[in-house]
């Protein structure tokens, strides 16, 4: 606070809330756009001063008997004391847990509220990455990762107000605990309160549940002891399939409304908190066989489940992991929270991973993804760090992972914790003993049994990787390694494709904009040497397939097809493996500013690439699937494509005949006609494999095309690539290679 | 307690405490010993009726201001009900939480205790197997298993008695937690204290720490205030290498003493605790290597840590899983055990494995690791089933475990909790998701964080099996089994051989005694059918190495044989594959009841069978080892034996040359001499590999020795088979093999 203290009048400057230092500093002095060009550098480093933001109380009314004046802060961003005409109140690490602070005696109008921001958190001075994050809860990506500048927010990130509050109120939001019987029918369970003050005489809690067609299920006025500070309702409610809630494309996600009041002898509502409870069961199971492993001694273990079961019915979890929409928290609004979800659930997604490198996001999100039936999996604040065991690391981590629960135990939507990422891998080196994932599975199962707890992600059964359309070193395509894999869950797999080309030419400098080169904004976008040599634009990954690139167009339209199709073939054949497989989850949806090529869906603030229509055609719950083998295919080769009927929807389809042929150089080559048979609910069916012997031909792509009868709206189609030299020569040896199986 | 009300005068009998149920009225029926012939069937059912134990309170002796008296049942075996004189007092499920009554004003000469002991719990009427005891705490094994008759304990198994407490008393034993720095030189860390009461004024609390030689550590004497109920005093102190508590054969297992005492404002000493503590740090670590896999996308997870680290120093753990050394855990003497721990680090074991399937030890099992440096994984009650997530069973396993980490935490030979066994194979299909495995991760967090935790075992990168010498099905001997195997701990694996004649000759009757034939007390005594078809006596397989036995005596030598081969073959090879592999544990180190064939070591109650010998020599700290591909070998075969030195020591060597030559009719076949150049601390050196084609030879068995020369104590032979025909032609096409390779 000395620092505080001495600092001139005419060094403060205007504070917006919710928002970040780095905003208003930036605001003040005129900072140029960071997300153009290398301006980013101008606002690096500001995360090393010291902050103070400060407030005049506005004239307070009169309280009534009882009654107090909070100073709420529902999140700052990252370490801060609070202080009142220079009295500290108050000190807190950490950004998910609100400040509450009763003002007391000391409030008078006029009186200035500080809330000093301390320097961000870093463990070591170098190097200037995210290991500088490892003993903190700050999220890592902030201090730099290879699709998120350096740039590490400070501040109040969330709301700051003043509340008055009744002497008669809830400590904390009601709690509503149940658990749904082995039928998934009816909900039995405890609405449980706590006072934040011992209960007066003649203090009454009254309960209302409604249905989701808005029928009273529960209505109960119960008197609270005086002396008392919890009271309990204990209810059985029927909750009919219509009326649970359910992932979007399984079913309605259906929600119930709770209205909770604390009422005084005289009658008067003092507290009411309404919130909507939607009614589900939700489970890690075995896929099926997986209990047949391992058949030999000496015997391990069976590998975990990792298929959502929701109301008793496995799920196949389609969707992406969804990093931060902004470098700032703050400026994420809940305009942009609603299209990016709305553009989710369009995709046929039904599951986004809260990435634990990030901000867990505001309400909102878990709002709508309860509203719009998307499940959440929920990690906690670490990733890629080996975080310590130490007590002062724990006591936060303690402190930040209660908060967090206590905020989205009420959301349906979510259906899974998660100690964070890649904590089990080399680059990370925790295990299972580490504490602090010790103490989040403690956490969980005491505030929060019935939701499964994963201790991070990869585990066990679980696939991370590739990022690439093609592996530089083995030249092993995203679809083949799919194809080789045999995981029961894929939580991440990538495939880059560089930015609308109407982005590049705003965020990259008119004269570094070809071609692109290393030390231009390129690689401060995250173009170039961002993950490996050629992530994320992969240049000569494009070039190899296509031949030169001569203008920024034609590599953007090249660039976007090899992620179309890249992730187009990776989704279908997740699904393919169900039901081994029981998740396909795609690195990313969003991403933090405008990166010039990155493996997300939608750039940066919210402009779809393409693949993210082809995504959204390979998620649809029933359509018909290819299995190819590669991309770029020479004349003489056999092609010889696996034919699939895909189907997550829970009702049962009739059989279709599937059509499939190739289009070359404009003429029709019928390959096969197959016909499904009956398709049962939630289940593929695997087909026939064609075989054909491809003539020579002219175009550079041809398409290969899948034409349900009478349902058109499950056809499918393959944009595949005449092969260049070095391809065809390959494609022969494997060829060569499978006749000897 | 209507039953008990209602019984007779006449049919109360006698009971010893401690003991069981079973004892009693076997005593009292005068029933036939039960480890004879069938007689154990006379002994089954009575776990199906109810029991009261009752007992007059003696003249009591006046108690001074605020004394009280208890009634202390430290262990009631399973559920009971406690009442004074025909009032209840207390209800209980769970044989490891003591139980402690304060009498108060109801006691009186005279007064009638009774403990009414209610029928074993069973899950379900049938089968009548271990799934019975699926939703309890009560430990499966007694409901039958492969090598253990179903005879299911019930009653006062350890002991009970009253006591007169002091109004200035601990509440619980005071907590010393502590931690070691990096260097393991230091230990900071509280003494904490909780009192019973509220103090009175002038309380004090006296704490002496002695180092093993006696020298005062820490002196303290604090006064407690009035009205508190706790106090702590902090601590550091410097700890010597030789003062540290280090597994017998990694240095010495030193014991602190720490003496606790209350003295009231009188100077009277009021309560006293006295305890031995052993400073060490304990932790799992990676194996060297394993954080490179896994090498390829998509990225799944590195294999969990599993070498045990005591003191910085990575420790190959050699041992034996411990089952339960008496069907009644009551006859369980000092001596049984001493004798018992005694064998254990004489055969170079340094830890034992206590598996959840059977009772935890009493204290003085764990007192006698402690001082003889022998580690323990303990494990909680549960084996083999699917205990549920139903709030009953977990109400009691909280109850149950707490009570075990309270009982066991001081012990510094306690290295690692876990779950318990084979609890995420199919048999049981429990998950990682299962709420009693994360109620027990979460009490082992809470109340000792600083001891590792496992879910259960086997789990991935550990290994349980096989338990055969060589498989009926594919004819893989256990040498092959594990030289093929990777598995970075060796959990359990099992080699069966008959009990000594002699016990045999007690045990089964002599008109059953030959042949062995199901039906007879060979089955009884799990010799035949007990879990595979040939299990655990394995006549086919004896007879296909040896051709047909014509005596018991001649069969008993034949299996011993095989059992101590297959023991001494798989302990070297899990040390070879160090440091990968840092754990072999077979199964197991004692039986329950005489067994007429089993895979321990020593035969009930403490009868070394042959293959212990060998098992201690393989586990010396130092020998020349030799990896052998197999058991029989036929003349024209080329016997190639690898050459290894192995050292769990922790101190380095001088090269030494190891001489190996094999003796065949008589004559020594020199094979190799090889000079080991140095040996490094704690560390294996690979040698070279034979090369040797086998003459004619007579002799039905052969040996392999490898001298040492100067080392005489590191020396090793192995006792090899001339092959019978069917293994000739196996053998020949193994080579055969080999060389397409």
């Amino acid at each position: 606070m000395a620092a505080a203290e001495e600092a001139k009048e005419k060094d403060w400057i205007p504070a917006a809330v919710p928002g970040a230092v780095q905003l208003d500093w930036a605001r003040a002095q005129g900072l140029p756009d960071f997300h153009v060009g290398d301006n980013v550098r101008q606002w690096q480093g500001l995360d090393e001063s010291h902050w103070t933001y400060r407030a005049a109380l506005p004239a307070l009314p009169e309280l009534e008997e009882g009654e107090r004046l909070f100073l709420v802060l529902e999140g700052v961003d990252y370490e801060c004391e609070v202080s009142l005409d220079g009295e500290r109140l108050y000190r807190q690490c950490g950004l998910q847990t609100p400040i509450q602070l009763d003002l007391g005696e000391r409030a008078r109008a006029g009186a200035a509220v500080c809330v000093h921001v301390f320097p961000a958190p870093k463990s070591r001075a170098l190097p200037l990455d995210r290991s500088q994050a490892d003993h903190s809860c700050k999220p890592p990506v902030a201090y730099g990762w290879d699709f998120h500048p350096r740039l590490i927010p400070l501040g109040l990130w969330r709301d700051a107000y003043l509340e008055m509050r009744p002497a008669v109120r809830f400590a904390a939001n009601p709690e509503i605990n149940y658990t749904l019987d082995a039928s998934c029918t009816r909900a039995t369970g405890r609405l449980q309160v706590e006072l934040a003050e011992t209960a007066v005489e003649g203090v009454r809690l009254r309960w209302r549940l409604k249905s989701p067609d808005g029928r009273t299920l529960v209505a109960e006025e119960i008197p609270i002891a005086a002396g008392a500070t919890k009271a309990a309702i204990p209810f059985g409610i029927d909750v009919p399939a219509d009326a649970l809630w359910w992932p979007h494309d399984q079913g309605i996600p259906a929600l119930h409304t709770s209205e909770v009041e604390l009422i005084t002898a005289d009658g008067a509502v003092r507290d009411r908190v309404v919130r909507r409870i939607g009614f589900r069961r939700v489970r890690l199971v075995m896929a099926p066989g997986e209990w047949d492993t391992p058949a030999v001694f000496p015997k391990s273990r069976s590998r975990p489940p990792l298929t959502l079961e929701i109301n008793g019915r496995p799920i196949f979890a389609k969707g992406s992991n969804w990093v931060c929409p902004d470098v700032f928290p703050a400026r994420v609004t809940a305009e942009r929270y609603d299209a990016l979800l709305e553009l989710a659930r369009a995709s046929h997604f039904n599951l986004l991973r809260v990435w634990g490198g990030a901000t867990a996001p505001h309400d909102r999100f878990y709002e709508r993804c309860d509203e719009l039936g998307l499940m959440v999996w929920q990690e906690f604040p670490l990733a890629c760090n080996l975080y310590p065991d130490d007590a002062d690391y724990l006591v936060v981590l303690d402190q930040e992972s209660r908060s967090l629960i206590a905020r989205l135990k009420d959301h349906a939507s979510v259906v899974l914790w998660c100690g964070g990422n890649e904590l089990f891998n080399a680059w990370s080196k925790m295990t299972d003993q580490s504490l602090p994932l010790r103490l989040l599975n403690r956490n969980c199962y005491e505030l929060d049994p019935w939701r499964p707890f994963l201790p991070t992600a990869p585990i066990d059964g679980m696939g991370h990787g590739h990022y690439v359309f093609s592996d530089a070193a083995t030249g092993e395509e995203a679809w083949a390694l799919m194809q080789r894999s045999n995981c029961t869950a894929y939580s991440e797999f990538g495939c880059p494709g560089p930015a609308p080309a109407a982005v590049l030419r705003k965020i990259i400098p008119e004269d570094e904009l070809w071609p692109p080169r290393r030390g231009t904004a390129w690689e401060t976008h995250h173009a170039l040497g961002a993950w490996q040599v050629e992530s994320w634009l992969h240049l000569a990954t494009i070039e190899r397939y296509f031949g030169p690139c001569a203008s920024l167009e034609e590599l953007v339209e090249r660039g976007q097809l090899l992620q179309s199709a890249g992730f187009q073939g990776m989704f279908e054949e997740a699904r393919r493996q169900k039901p081994t497989a029981s998740m396909a989850l795609n690195w990313c949806l969003t991403e933090p500013w405008p990166c010039a090529a990155n493996n997300s869906l939608i750039a940066w603030p919210c402009e779809p690439k393409p693949a993210l229509a082809r995504v959204a055609e390979a998620c649809r719950p029933t359509l018909a699937s290819a299995r190819i083998r590669k991309f770029a295919w020479a004349a003489g080769e056999g092609f010889d494509p696996e034919i699939w009927l895909l189907n997550d929807a829970p009702v049962g389809q009739a059989a279709v005949e599937v059509v499939v042929w190739l289009e070359l150089d404009g003429a029709r080559h019928e390959l096969l006609t197959w016909n499904t048979g009956e398709i049962a609910p939630g289940a593929n069916r695997r087909g026939p494999r064609a075989q054909f012997t491809l003539p020579k031909f002219d175009d550079e792509r041809f398409t290969l095309r899948l034409e349900v009868r009478g349902r058109p709206e499950w056809n499918s189609h393959y944009t595949l690539l005449k092969a260049r030299a070095w391809q065809a020569s390959a494609a022969v040896e494997h060829v060569a290679g499978a006749l000897n199986v």
